[in-house]
C-alpha cells in the first residue's frame, strides 16, 4: 500500500500535493473577491456568510470522532457599519494569504498582526487578527497552515523516510530523515514536502524530548520500522497535520505516547479527535491514531513512582468527564482510573527498571496488547 | 583560521574531541573513587571537599566575564551520621554518569532520577537528585553534557556546515546541516559531533522561531554568509556549549538577536555571561558573543510597535540594574532606556515594513553598526 502510494507521489513530480493545496486555497480566496465585485455590480452592499464559531454551533459528529462546526452562518454585511471594520480586516487578511502564497513566503499569527499595523489595518491586539485568521479558515474551510501561517512552535521527526521539498530555494531537493539522530525540526519545508520513499511501518508519537532520544538511542526506529516523532507537549498544528498525511498518504498505523496523567490524555485526544477551538477545519487531526499510554492503569500494573494529582489535575479530569470524546475505553477507563488512584507518572518513570526498559519491554507489550484489540 | 582548525579535525580521525572529555570525565570520577578507597585503607572516615555554591561564594570576575566559585569549599565526611546520605547519593550519580559515558548513553535530570529510584536510591523527589547532579559537575568542574546528562529542550540549527558524529551507530558518518531548511534538532548526537567543513563565516543566534524561518526563508544564511541558531527563548545549556564551540574552534563571531524586553536582555546576558547558577562551570557561556538587539533603542529608531512593560517586566529591570553584568554598554545604556520609555517589542516587530525588512535593511545595518564599534 505504501510503496504504491509512493510510486505514484514520484510519478507526478513538478505537480506536487502542496501545489494543488495551493491552487485550491488562491481560488477560493478569489471567489471571496469575485462575490464582493459581483455584489457591487448588482448594485448590493458586499457581503459574506460566515459561519458561526460559538459552542452553540459547535457539534461532536461521533462518525468522524471529532468537533465540527453546525450549519448557522451569520451574514457580514458593509451595508451594517459595525461590520465595516471586522469586513475590511477579513479581505486584507485574504489579500495578505494570497500574497504569501504567491510570493513562496510564510508568517505566524504574530508576524501578520505586525504587517497589518504597518499596512495601517487597524487591529487593536494580535487577539483581534488572530479572530479574524479563524474567521477566513472557517469561510474557506482550510487550515491557515495551507495559507502559508505556520505556528511558531516545533515538533520534530526521525526515521527512515526521504522527502522532497516543494518549498522555493529547495525544489526538488531530497533528505532522508534518518541521517540525523537528534531529529529534523518539522516547519513550513517539511511539512509541505512530498513523500518519496518509507522503509518505516508504524509511527510513534511521543511527548517528551527525554524519551524521543531514549527511543533513537535504542534504535527504537530500527527494531520497530517506527518513524518517531517529538511533539514537545502538545502538537503544533503542522505536526498534527503531518501526522495525517503520513496516516493517510502512507497507510502508516500512529502510536501516541504521553505522560500518563490529565494532561498528556489531553495531549493524546486533540491529536486524535481534534479540538473545539479547531471544529471550523477538518484536517489537522488524527482520527485513526491510537493513544497507547502511559496509563493510569499502567502506574498500577508497573509500579511506576507517581506523584499526587494536583487541583489543575482534578479541575482537568472533572471537565474530560463531561466531554463526550471521553465516553468510550480507553479514555473512559483511564479518566475513572486517575480519579481513583488520584495519582499521575511520567514516561520517564519506567527508567526505574533502567533505562532500555521502555524500549525493550514496555513497548513492545504495548504494541502487542494494542494489536489485539 | 576555521579553514586550518577544520582540518587538524580532520586529521585526528579515531581520536575525537568527545573522545578526549569523556576520558576527561572518567579520569575524574575514577579519583573520587581512589580518593575514597585510599581514605579506607589509610583507615580515615571517606571524605570530599566539595564547593560551596551558595551566593557567598560566588564572584563576578569582571576578567571570564562570568560569575565564578570562590575558593570555599565543605568537607563532606563519612564520619559526620548527617552526610552519609548524600555522601552516598553523590557515588551514586558518580557510578551512574560512568555507566553513561562506558555504555554511550545518554540521560536526563529527570531520568537520572528515576533510576536512582529503581536501584533504591533515597532521593525525596528529583530536586534532590538536581541538587546531587550540581555538587558533582562543581566537584569534577564539568558540565553535566560531559556526563552525558543533557536538558530536555531542543534548539536547532541550519547552514553551511558539515558535521562528523562520534556517538555509538552514527560515529563517523557526516551530515550537512544546509540541506534542511526548517533546521537540525541540537541533541547529544549534534552537540559531541566534530565540525568537518565550515562555510559560515559568522553564526545568528535567534530567539524566535518565526524570525529564524524568516531569516532562512529571506536567504540570511546565504546572503551573509551565517549559521542560524533558533534558541526557543533561554537557550538550553548544551546548545550554549554548541556555540561555543563554533567560536572557539571555527573563530566565528556569535551575534544574538532576541525581543527588545527584559527576558531579551537576560536571554543574551546568560548566553555570553553565564548565570550565576552556572558558576561552578565554566565551559557554557560565549562570552566573546555579541548581543546584536534588538535594543530598547531600537523601539524609538525604528518606531516599532510597541507594548506597556508589565509589572513582572518592571521587577526584572530593577534586578537587571543591581547586576554587575549589565555596568557597561550597551546593556547598562538599553536597561536604562527600557525604564524611561517604559515599553518593549518584539523581534517580529520589524514586520510592519514587510517580512523582508529585517534581513534585507534591520541586519546590515545592525551587523555594520557593530563592527564599526
Amino acid at each position: 500500500m505504501a510503496k504504491k502510494k509512493l510510486s505514484e507521489a514520484e510519478e507526478s513530480r513538478g505537480k506536487y500535493r502542496s501545489d494543488l493545496v495551493k491552487d485550491d486555497v488562491l481560488l477560493k480566496l478569489k471567489n471571496i473577491g469575485l462575490k464582493i465585485v459581483q455584489d457591487l455590480e448588482d448594485g448590493k452592499w458586499p457581503s459574506l456568510d460566515i459561519p458561526v464559531r460559538t459552542t452553540k454551533n459547535i457539534i461532536y459528529d461521533p462518525n468522524l470522532r471529532q468537533y465540527v462546526l453546525g450549519p448557522k452562518t451569520s451574514e457580514r454585511t458593509v451595508g451594517n457599519i459595525r461590520h465595516l471594520r471586522p469586513f475590511a480586516q477579513l479581505v486584507w487578511v485574504a489579500k495578505f494569504a494570497k500574497q504569501l502564497l504567491t510570493n513562496g513566503k510564510t508568517s505566524t499569527l504574530r508576524d501578520t498582526y505586525y504587517v497589518a499595523l504597518g499596512e495601517g489595518i487597524d487591529f487593536e491586539s494580535q487577539d483581534e487578527s488572530d479572530e479574524i485568521i479563524m474567521e477566513l479558515e472557517s469561510l474557506i474551510r482550510c487550515p491557515r497552515e495551507d495559507m502559508n501561517i505556520f505556528p511558531e512552535e516545533r515538533a520534530s521527526i526521525y526515521g527512515d523516510l526521504v522527502i522532497e521539498y516543494t518549498v522555493p530555494g529547495f525544489r526538488g531537493q531530497r533528505v532522508d530523515l534518518s541521517a540525523h539522530p537528534d531529529g529534523y525540526s518539522i516547519g513550513p519545508a517539511l511539512t509541505t514536502s512530498e513523500f518519496v520513499r518509507c522503509g518505516a511501518e508504524q509511527v510513534f508519537v511521543i511527548e517528551k524530548g527525554a524519551v524521543f532520544s531514549r527511543f533513537v538511542e535504542e534504535r527504537a526506529d530500527k527494531k520497530f520500522k517506527a518513524l518517531l516523532i517529538h511533539t514537545a507537549g502538545q502538537s503544533p498544528r503542522n505536526c498534527r497535520k503531518l501526522i495525517r498525511r503520513l496516516r493517510e498518504e502512507l497507510n502508516l498505523p500512529v502510536y501516541i505516547f504521553t505522560d500518563a496523567d490529565p494532561y498528556g490524555v489531553h495531549i493524546a485526544s486533540v491529536l486524535i479527535h481534534g479540538s473545539a477551538l479547531s471544529a471550523h477545519i477538518r484536517e489537522i487531526n488524527v482520527p485513526d491514531a491510537i493513544w497507547a499510554g502511559v496509563y493510569a492503569t499502567d502506574i498500577t500494573k508497573y509500579k511506576l513512582p507517581a506523584m499526587r494529582l494536583t487541583e489543575a489535575d482534578f479541575k482537568r479530569l472533572n471537565e474530560l468527564e463531561q466531554d463526550p470524546r471521553y465516553t468510550v475505553d480507553p479514555w473512559r477507563r483511564e479518566v475513572q482510573y486517575f480519579g481513583k488512584i488520584k495519582r499521575k507518572a511520567e514516561l520517564e518513570a519506567f527508567s526505574r527498571y533502567g533505562l532500555e526498559f521502555i524500549v525493550r519491554d514496555f513497548l513492545p507489550q504495548r504494541l502487542a496488547e494494542l494489536q489485539k484489540r
